[in-house]
């Protein structure tokens, strides 16, 4: 164990957990709840790990304000995984539509060619991402069958700040979310959403665990070449367990719904009180960005991610110097994706506001010290 | 942390693990070897989750002895996933021969429909899957795409003793061999075999890891619709980190493995030193039951599991007893799978012999206070 405070990690994905959640993890270890056994070694189908997992999803049912119409589904293959496991039971071989917004909505729309005609809907290629296109413009198929976007964009650090109105726009298909990267950070309104998906390893858990919350009418439309593992609809009747799931990774999720529950700002609770934290990170660090004139954010002020803020040094030539201090200052995995460069901070929910206080902290030196 | 000896689990999967790599997860919980991050915490991308894992894959490729011209995979999606998993990627969607031993080799063949002709070539069906099919009878195709076997059927208790000699069979098909639940219990004839897979959940570490083992030239042949990130030859050439690996799965087996090359029996080590004990407990318990009266094991004595037994009381009417006793004793999870009824005692590579001593003794006791 270490001693004194631990580092802070900016890690995109698999990313920082509550301390909270690793000191508990790390004293079950060998003994759950007096059951003799660890998490690790129980049988998924025993008594034990059937309560760790009906906790979990009731837990992140509450979490979520999931509606009782949608499953919870705790499954594997992460969000590649769903790039074709999203069209194999939810396209029925035809069309469906994708606004491409960074890396993540391009690589979906990629990957659903395998299994349907995959229209390019809108797209922000022309400003290398850094803008989200109207939804008044997108170019909404009739009869597709549903509609996919990423509601944060991990790489570019472009968000949704709303999700779009599809009915709104005309289009009677259930909207996809893929919502890996900030899952649990605000609420989700999911009167707009048919289906929501997400890798546990940003804002949730360890990698491993992927979570889809699926509307019950969107069930049973699998394609035959999908995989009977990863039909949502066999996984819905067999409450994940139809084939063995992450055991681990639900029960390190599980442990991270509680605690989300557990926080408080003023009168919010769990995910609101999340959202108002994650908000005065964002302004904190954003605002000290634009304030200066040796570092920069390329993207619209109206799009900018609460989760993940890539950024640059306007002279590229001092990146290693800044990484190598950052590391010595405490302040780790902040490069940047290496298709866009520069850095990256993600300040996930684990992150407090000291983290991201540190950093600009850290900033604020570095550039008076280099400018 | 428990006070004095843990109980014996013998969970047929997700299963015991050996103490001192629950002990190691634990202490590493909050800060893996300094790096002020727990494992769970690493990007998959950094030097730190790279070393985890490139080690992991030398120490398993040493373990079992895995020839230079085999990949090592870690995936996602289990035994079930690769049902589906493995025709996709190379049964070029024509035929595809299956022996049917017991449940998973019949669940294989089911899935593999999906994607390929799934020729029954051979089947213990009238035995109720209490023998194994001699190889001089199986009816292999001519154009087979590969032979699947499930070298160890975990619930019935089925062992292949030797891998069959395709070759010698005169077919020149690639041998898979669903290994999930023998793993590192026993040598790999690797000249017999185009790829292995397994879930790691039974012999190798938690659930959520799926270990595929593959010769090269099986590479790219995958079906157009496979899902990029269950296709072999992107997964190789990615180093299975084309998606987020379950990082702390390959983690947790990693210390598996070093565990595992550890182990010694006079002069021999690793697998081989596994196998002496896995011959002696599973002797203690197969001669104990044969000797007795009051329990039995059905299968075949030559194609006994030693991983896995099945027994049942002659009076099933003592069932409840015999498990609630168990349970006393510090015996855990001894129940049958619901399919077959009765008891079944898995006794995977963490199970030391005591455990099997521990349970032989109870056994008896309740025989003479039973009978």
């Amino acid at each position: 164990m270490t001693q004194g405070p631990r580092p802070y990690n900016f890690s995109a994905g698999p990313a920082a957990m509550p301390e909270a959640v690793l000191q508990r993890a790390a004293s079950d270890m060998l003994d759950w709840q007096g059951s003799g056994m660890s998490v690790m070694e129980m049988s998924h189908r025993g008594k034990e790990f059937g309560a760790i997992c009906s906790q979990a999803e009731a837990d992140i049912r509450t979490l979520l304000a999931v509606p009782a119409h949608f499953h919870i589904l705790f499954m594997q293959g992460g969000g590649l995984g769903e790039n074709a496991i999203v069209p194999m039971n939810l396209s029925r071989g035809a069309g469906a539509d994708f606004v491409i917004t960074g890396s993540w909505s391009a690589k979906s729309q990629k990957e659903a060619q395998r299994y349907c005609k995959a229209n390019v809907a809108a797209s922000n290629a022309d400003s290398q991402h850094t803008r989200l296109p109207d939804p008044a413009t997108w170019q909404l198929a009739r009869d597709a069958s549903y509609v996919h976007i990423c509601s944060n964009e991990t790489i570019h650090g472009i968000e949704f700040q709303e999700l779009p109105d599809l009915a709104a726009l005309g289009s009677d298909a259930p909207l996809v979310i893929d919502f890996s990267s900030h899952v649990a950070s605000r609420p989700v309104d999911w009167r707009r959403v048919g289906l929501a998906f997400g890798g546990a390893q940003k804002n949730l858990g360890p990698a491993g665990l992927t979570i889809v919350i699926v509307r019950d009418d969107l069930l049973g439309r699998a394609l035959d070449i999908c995989p009977t593992a990863f039909n949502y609809k066999t996984v819905a009747e067999n409450k994940s367990m139809y084939n063995t799931p992450p055991t681990w990774g639900i029960y390190v999720a599980g442990l991270t719904f509680q605690w989300l529950l557990q926080q408080t700002e003023g009168e919010l609770r769990g995910v609101e009180a999340m959202e108002q934290r994650n908000i005065a990170k964002a302004q904190l660090l954003y605002g000290f960005i634009d304030a200066s004139s040796f570092y920069e954010n390329k993207v619209a002020a109206n799009c900018r991610s609460r989760m993940n803020v890539p950024f640059f040094l306007k002279d590229e030539s001092r990146n290693e110097a800044f990484l190598a201090g950052a590391r010595e200052a405490g302040l780790l995995q902040l490069k940047g994706h290496k298709s866009v460069g520069g850095m990256r901070a993600s300040i996930y929910n684990a992150m407090p506001l000291a983290g991201v206080q540190a950093l600009v902290s850290y900033m604020r030196e570095f550039e008076r010290s280099h400018a």
